[in-house]
């Protein structure tokens, strides 16, 4: 059966590639309009799948169809293909000079591994999917079994858009099973990329997969991370209360289940009690929601009871596991010294619990950097000219992450083109991605130069008048002029 | 030793990666002041360590110090860093919008192994070294024991070059040492991405390391290829002698030791017996030159004798290993069918060895192409209508390769904006990446994006005054514009 499912999905690429822009952008839009269409039949079922609700689900597929749109735009504008051109010199000396044009081509099938906590903007028409449709890529779509489905019925949602944009069928095929098929589909010869949203263990699991086949190639799996927020006095000072406000509330939305919230907390000793006390104060009545599934609920409050044991911890606010699906929010507190000591503080719990590292001293606040693993993103509260006798920090915090925020809250990803999803390892495999935002769609290209190719047979990226009219480089400078 | 290496260039890095790009990039152009001030004394050095003739060497100085302008001058204009920046917008509703701003930030210490047949250009001041440095990356380069001299000459004129733009000295770190070093270095915690040019063997074991590190790595190894060309009866009836004349060339150039060297050429069976007496005639008294080192030469000689044994072949030249040193070039042929019936057909010659495959069909060509391991290049000679016939074919060989030529030969690869120096697994370990070029830079960056940052905290690249005038991507346009 895989092997069939490959072979369609490789006719189907040799095919779909060459698709001109144009209609790969019509597509696209056709998924998004047909998923509106079946907007009504999908939430509910999404819902009930999910136990999120239904203002979120709803927002979702909002999310969902917005960056259909973005990628099909790009699709259309045409400029992430990147294409060069260095002109022939035939009368050049002592060679003449060939005529060379580059531009990105799709990698062929990509196997694509949905997230449990997204079951429609990182799943069966999420992000990966789109922007692997985009670049050019047949897509292989493992059916998450948390919302078996909502996943069949967005992907016959793709379906209909195959059908009607006449492509061929292998361009999206969806498939269910457990983990012996998606490793199958990972180990299978002909796919080519495998992007993946969910545990470290999983997505570590398909990376060492993919690195051990005959042909290695790319996984892009983003595996989530604690996301830590540094705080810094002056800054405290003026604002405790509603940064607590804030924190809590990005901690707590969604009972705590994105790849983003904010697991980690450092406050200096001087502010300690008073955050402590806004953060208790903010935090004592929110019950938490239903989580994704009984599952997460239960490896959440097993990562609580572990943190229970250890001595280290002076809790703020303890889980309430009376209604065991629900994510009741958990918060402790942790000298730095202690934070220091063990590697285990920093492992990411998925829920709405969070440690609060107290610091004596800048001095063991940079230490902590320089312990942190890669994460996603860093949170920087601090007013300007405290952010400015840190420079030595941040310059240290650069290196663990692939955002850095200094206002706000790194919940709420916005889709654009200068989103960075991604970070150092171990929050993903492939710190050089995204899988949010325009550049996703790079993560399924790659380079192919064209050299004296006759003008009818180059694509239309690189033909001389630029029919695309993309901004390209040409001898080095980017214009949309013609040659 | 290792530990100290990584500390020196951590700590370089962290001050590197800052220093202004107009700095980077005087302290790239002063590396190529330095070399050519010592060209009088480092060629020769090379010229005995690589047996390579001096007008080779002479030339291969003048490739060096051009690509590293190529890249000085690219990290002044500055536009490889991707600048992206989505502008906020507080009264957005029902949310207010995050200021992001993106752009390629330096990976850190990069190892780089260097190539034994390019003492210069692809060794310790080579495409690798270049960009890494130019990308804001230490480089700790693992001389190659082929070399030795050639590579602490040319590492002192990097030193001093170091030194007199007054950067740290962990920027550039020459090591000495065998196998075991290169692996120690590869799985240093402190380095970050590895560079290598060279073998399969080589390449493939230090990309199973990385993988294997608990914080895996970036590992770029371009491990040559057999660069087929495909030829078609129209452009041969027309050009026969000509062209053998040209593959006989770029075969048996510098003893055919290139990545790019054309080790394989498909010929239909109408033109076979003409085109063989043709390439004969071309090849019968070249004697070939001396090859890089014994060993090398060794390889060569007991990979012919492999292939003697193998009595699908019939030998059009026979290498004369009289002086063992000499890589004295050899030509066999085969028909396509049995080319088709075993990989080993497949597999590089590290020298002026040459397969010519007789094809009876267009489907037999397809078959063969569709067999095709990856590669660095691809050469189709056939005149445009015939080439426009074979479409499909086209299709299924740019899955194939990183450059795709229609004239010319692979040998020869031009530095300039447009050229890709990759290809798909085996030839590379990752197709997304070139080790030529200006596109070599982005090896060694990855996005970092920048969320509400105070104007005077944010990189030059991205603050609203654009004062690197470099072309951004703003609100998804391109523009130089300051916002």
């Amino acid at each position: 059966m895989i092997d069939q499912i490959f072979n369609a999905a490789t006719e189907a690429f040799l095919q779909y590639k060459n698709v001109p822009a144009n209609l790969k952008a019509d597509f696209l839009d056709k998924i998004a309009e047909i998923l509106e269409a079946n907007r009504s039949i999908i939430v509910p079922v999404a819902v009930k799948e999910s136990n999120l609700p239904e203002g979120r689900i709803n927002g979702e597929m909002g999310r969902t169809t917005g960056q259909i749109k973005l990628f099909a735009n790009m699709v259309r504008e045409g400029s992430w293909l990147e294409a060069t051109i260095d002109p022939g010199d035939p009368h050049r000396s002592p060679m003449p000079k060939a005529d060379i044009r580059k531009m990105l081509t799709p990698m062929g099938p990509v196997v694509v591994f949905g997230a449990s906590n997204f079951p429609l903007a990182f799943s069966t028409a999420g992000g990966d999917t789109i922007s692997a449709l985009a670049a050019g890529c047949p897509v292989i779509y493992k059916g998450h079994p948390a919302h078996p489905e909502t996943s069949r019925l967005v992907a016959e949602c793709i379906h209909k858009a195959v059908i009607s944009s006449n492509l061929p069928e292998g361009v999206f095929i969806h498939v269910e099973g457990g983990i012996e098929i998606g490793q199958a589909l990972v180990q299978h010869p002909l796919a080519k990329a495998v992007a993946f949203t969910g545990s470290h263990t999983g997505g570590k699991a398909l990376f060492d997969l993919a690195n051990k086949r005959e042909e290695p190639i790319p996984v892009y799996a983003e595996m989530g991370s604690v996301n830590p927020v540094f705080t810094f006095p002056s800054k405290l000072q003026n604002e405790l209360v509603p940064l607590a406000q804030a924190y809590v509330g990005s901690l707590t939305m969604g009972s705590g289940q994105f790849c983003t919230n904010p697991g980690l907390i450092f406050v200096p000793s001087s502010h300690a009690t008073a955050f402590e006390a806004a953060m208790a104060q903010e935090i004592k009545d929110i019950a938490g929601s239903p989580m994704l599934h009984p599952g997460i609920a239960k490896a959440y409050y097993e990562s609580i009871e572990y943190y229970q044991t250890r001595e280290e911890l002076k809790w703020i606010k303890v889980a309430d596991p009376k209604h065991l699906i629900n994510g009741s929010p958990a918060l402790a507190e942790i000298k730095a010294a202690d934070w220091l000591a063990d590697d285990v503080f920093q492992k990411e719990v998925f829920g709405a619990f969070a440690l609060m590292v107290v610091y004596d001293s800048p001095n063991e606040l940079m230490q902590a950097a320089k312990k942190l693993h890669g994460q996603l993103t860093i949170t920087m509260w601090g007013d300007v000219p405290e952010l400015k006798q840190n420079a030595a920090l941040i310059n240290i915090l650069e290196e663990k992450c692939g955002r850095l925020l200094f206002q706000g809250v790194p919940t709420g990803v916005e889709v654009g083109y200068a989103m960075q999803h991604g970070g150092p390892y171990p929050s993903t495999t492939d710190s050089r991605s995204t899988s949010v935002g325009a550049g996703a769609i790079k993560r399924f290209a790659r380079p192919i130069a064209f050299q004296d190719m006759h003008p009818d047979l180059l694509p239309d990226a690189l033909k001389n008048e630029n029919p695309m009219k993309i901004v390209r480089q040409v001898n080095g400078k980017y214009t949309v002029e013609k040659i």
